[in-house]
């Protein structure tokens, strides 16, 4: 656990080596790392210099994950894609608290400190914002970030809300409870009391730590596999009924049009979709065997199975999946693909574990309408990959 | 997805109503967040200001995972344990090459393009120093940090060793490798090849995004369920031999004093172990229900069962393992104990696939001697919980 008297010098006649003025300057890089002694031990590690994985702000009120930069299921925290409506809250631990009132026999405001010491769950779950993908996919140079990067996934911890609704004595006639923010859009949510009871968490941890700001600290409501938005952030407030609130978030917002010309409301589910994240745009690839690999994910459980086309949808071929496949979480898949250099399309399609499998555009068409800006679009997408070996997403028109 | 009218127009009142003068001193944390817009998004997430967990570093050599502050079961990136010794090699991807030589048909030098063009597989292990826990525990104030902070668990990304050695045509008599590291120390091990067959990686991707420079960037061997030193970092070099490579590394150190005068070699296995996390010092309890939590790992497979006891090891109770329970990993365990105020030394103990159960201090003074700056010491260890609430570590003389 010590420093060894070889260690330092080595350390020291590596900077010998180098010389005093080639030292000072200390290079980044040095051409042999062996011969210069490195960097001590630090209270909190950083990334790799030429490593700079970032989120993509779209506006001042969202930022997507870098889905191309990244291996595996988990999201690192900071790169974990936000979305707000009113910005995000600075929120002092020490004050917050959570009410649940409404029809309930012991109405209960819980500090943070309440809600640890509850027994808690963790649990390995996506969050995706319904508008995940919405009309994109009409331009060629487009990320796997800037196509679907609303996405991303995390070992959360909490406390179940079942627990919760027990101990404050919920009326077996409440159906509904509303959920609500402290953010500057005190946003608002309807919430089938039923997901309480069925695996809705009151999180308080991500990926080991606490949650982060942008993902609702220090508490947050967790609804798995539904619509990121309903999934209400620095909650204050749980109010229970026996009807939904009819908030602005679902009816101006987050209803999606159909074909028929009506209108579907509280569509809380996220359906089954996979994405490609290498090869895709920007990269550029060589001929020969090529790891095609990316994440599928579905809100109704797990993902049995995830297909290959590498002819535009001709035909299919069952990729890898690593294991364990854990429920409502992203899926590494992998298929490997000896490409010719003859200009092709590669996509996926994801299935799960009800049997349904993720839908063409054209079966989307045919039941959401020519509508590209709504929620809860989640067609096969394609990349092209062209003879020179660059790959752009393979466009496709919505209206 | 954009800012709607009616956010700026919240964000611009939240702005009047504090003033102008208090606008400009930017308060961190306002008494109601809900009247103020909040932070827009950014490229790169931070931790809220009032969560500092850090690593601890024992001198230049290494840094501890603080598992006092931690859920669930992946660690952080940036608080992964370090351990060096010759400090943190700052290397250049691009100029990065492995070369894998000796007993093998074909010699060849990997870039790390090369090696990201094979097969990649993503698992989740922990990883452990041998030192982890050594002599500690004979003094009271000691965090679970400082007492066992040598473990941390990601998930990795990598090609499996036993791909490149098909690769390069490893000769069916090679019975050992030699793995050389690019840091400073120039770190040797040598590693039997049945692992490389078994589930050995040479890994570059770590919690989704490629491992960080104290992990061994761009790329270490991986040697899952076994002792920290044999993952080689910054990993160079492997030759394959029919012996080992007797390196100072397993001479000098990393050899394990018996007690019957003898020490063991090559003891790579890391065994059973488990470390309650909540309640430990430094915290003060209540009394009521308390959810005891922790950690629980093998080397050897999967953790099957974490006894509690809150009665000094007189009587054990099964925990709640948190599913799923993945191999080579830390578990989390949890149980809920109703204090009643009196003084109580809480402990856990692992059991593991195989039947092992973690030892107590006087199983291993049998097999281990009286040495107290031992590798591969895992005994049962306890937290002691004052009348007044406040909980120590429960000490034991090792000599």
């Amino acid at each position: 656990m010590k420093v060894s008297r070889r260690d330092l010098l080595v350390g020291a006649a590596g900077v010998v080596a180098l010389g005093k003025t080639a030292a000072a300057q200390s290079p980044p890089t040095p051409s042999d790392p062996s011969k210069v002694r490195g960097k001590p031990s630090r209270a909190l590690g950083q990334r790799a210099a030429s490593e700079k994985p970032q989120r993509q702000p779209r506006g001042a009120a969202s930022s997507a994950t870098p889905h191309q930069d990244l291996y595996g299921t988990i999201t690192p925290a900071d790169l974990h894609f936000e979305r707000h409506h009113g910005g995000v809250p600075e929120i002092d631990p020490k004050s917050y608290s959570l009410l649940i009132h409404g029809m309930v026999d012991r109405p209960t405001v819980f500090t943070l400190a309440d809600l640890k010491r509850f027994p808690s769950v963790s649990r390995v779950h996506f969050l995706e914002c319904s508008g995940n993908f919405g009309g994109r996919g009409t331009v060629a140079e487009l990320t796997p970030q800037q196509l679907a990067g609303l996405t991303s996934t995390s070992e959360w911890t909490g406390v179940a809300l079942a627990t919760l609704f027990r101990e404050v004595g919920a009326s077996p006639k409440a159906t509904w409870f509303l959920a609500e923010g402290q953010d500057a859009a005190v946003l608002t949510r309807s919430v089938p009391v039923s997901k309480a009871y069925d695996d809705a968490l009151i999180a308080y941890g991500q990926n080991g730590e606490a949650i982060r700001p942008e993902q609702g600290y220090p508490a947050r409501l967790f609804l798995p596999g539904w619509e990121g938005n309903a999934s209400v952030k620095w909650l204050r407030r749980i109010e229970l009924s026996d009807r939904p609130f009819m908030t602005r978030e679902e009816t101006s917002k987050y209803t999606d049009p159909m074909a028929d010309g009506t209108s579907r409301i509280f569509s809380f589910l996220m359906d089954a979709r996979s994405l490609i994240t290498y090869p895709a745009y920007p990269v550029t690839v060589s001929r020969g065997w090529i790891e095609i690999n990316g994440i599928a994910w579905t809100g109704s459980g797990k993902i049995t199975r995830v297909d290959i086309s590498t002819d535009d949808g001709a035909t299919w071929t069952p990729a890898t999946l690593q294991e364990p496949v854990l429920s409502k979480a992203h899926t590494r898949f992998r298929h490997l693909w000896n490409w010719t250099g003859r200009e092709a399309v590669i996509m996926s399609r994801a299935v799960e574990e009800t049997g349904y499998m993720q839908p063409t555009r054209t079966d989307l068409l045919a039941t959401r309408g020519v509508s590209t800006v709504g929620y809860h679009f989640n067609p096969v997408t394609g990349w092209l990959v062209r003879p020179d070996g660059t790959v752009v997403y393979r466009t496709e028109q919505w209206s």
